[in-house]
């Protein structure tokens, strides 16, 4: 059974935009990561928030992505993330993010995160509540 | 007879947070430009593609900011902005950017942008067809 | 009797190159805060994280900027700072940013800070061994 | 034979930090291109800005990257990249930071880059005089 896929619209800003007047390799990242953020409390009911609030943190591991095509200034990003894998210390999250003015996909890719304990630094075995909350 | 007040929302990015949790002082200003951008062809009707179509464009020459209050991620961004002064070959803006969750003003300030020839880099009067979409 | 001024060079970033081809207008200001975290503990002998230690931050509360000229990719920034004011709960810093390529004055301006209570997040009077430290 | 790598050092500025207190992931994949826009010219002897005038420039088409270990601000990183493959119409650059304070590796990985006509924005087949100014 696959997992859901949730999607989070953002605004490309002037200061993402580089000499070429495309949207900046680095910053489709910072679109994957803000959309976890926001998926994370909106769609599985836990937010940075409130793991930050129980001692545990997300760290990014591994990411690879695959660049489209350009995005620019004007445009919305749509980006689509979904779980791949969510296994016993972490998870791997697909992304997809599309150009809302043409629906095209503009870059792929996935990226692998570790629970860590806040106190230790080190990873941590995920609790059962967390994984069924991210189960969906 | 005042200028109209416009507004652009945008979402707070993790990479738009600094080391003490809350919203990078800098970030307020792209904030800015982002919303200005946005308004240019949204709330105008001369959007900076159409300025730049032309052989204008505009340059920031002058900033000041008062920061108020911190912003947090999980929060948006309310970007108010109206021209304060629309002189012969540049403007001045007002801003003032809200949380979304209080309403309350986090950081106000002005702008003044200057109009120039993307050929020769030097600044020009504003063409009167300017002038009457920008006097609302 | 005047306060010295010191400096830090900073390499302009691809990242910071915006759709025209010159640094960002609000990068200016990052190398500024970026000269000063260098030149706390290099220039004045008490670094951020010793104002942290201690239970203290600073806060950035007004910002006034003018931009002269612009900057490019493969130029280094070279950020003069000095103390303009050093008041009972904070301070104002004078900063200047030159091209290491031509030596001229590319940005210029100043910045208001306030040393707060990491704990209360209030401002809080400056101990006079800090004064002491800063009054270089 | 092997290609030669080269390294660059870049200061970490509070803007690159996030709420962790860390080097935010995305920013080191900044430093790379950062290091190799610095390289470019510097150890191969042609510049970006030589490519441009040519009618050539750059894009990066994927990349991969691990991160080992956080970077903090008042560490500046070293940025080691070196060609791994040079092919008919592109590259793979091989990279590494490494902190300066520790000399351990904080990230590693590779970045695949083409390079196009920016008149078409289609790739082109890389001429023999830069595959040689690049065999180093």
């Amino acid at each position: 059974m696959p997992y859901s896929t949730f999607s989070t619209e953002i605004i490309i800003r002037p200061d993402d935009i580089d000499m070429n007047q495309h949207l900046h390799s680095t910053r489709y990242l910072d679109y994957v990561l803000t959309a976890r953020f926001d998926q994370m409390g909106r769609c599985y009911g836990m937010s940075m928030e409130e793991f930050i609030k129980l001692g545990y943190s997300w760290v990014n591991t591994k990411t690879y992505v695959e660049y489209k095509r350009e995005m620019k200034l004007g445009d919305t990003a749509v980006v689509f993330t979904h779980l791949d894998q969510l296994q016993e210390r972490g998870c791997i999250v697909q992304f997809e993010i599309r150009s809302k003015a043409t629906n095209k996909v503009c870059c792929n890719g996935w990226c692998e995160f570790v629970m860590v304990s806040i106190e230790t630094g080190r990873s941590v075995i995920i609790p059962d509540f967390i994984i069924e909350k991210y189960s969906v």
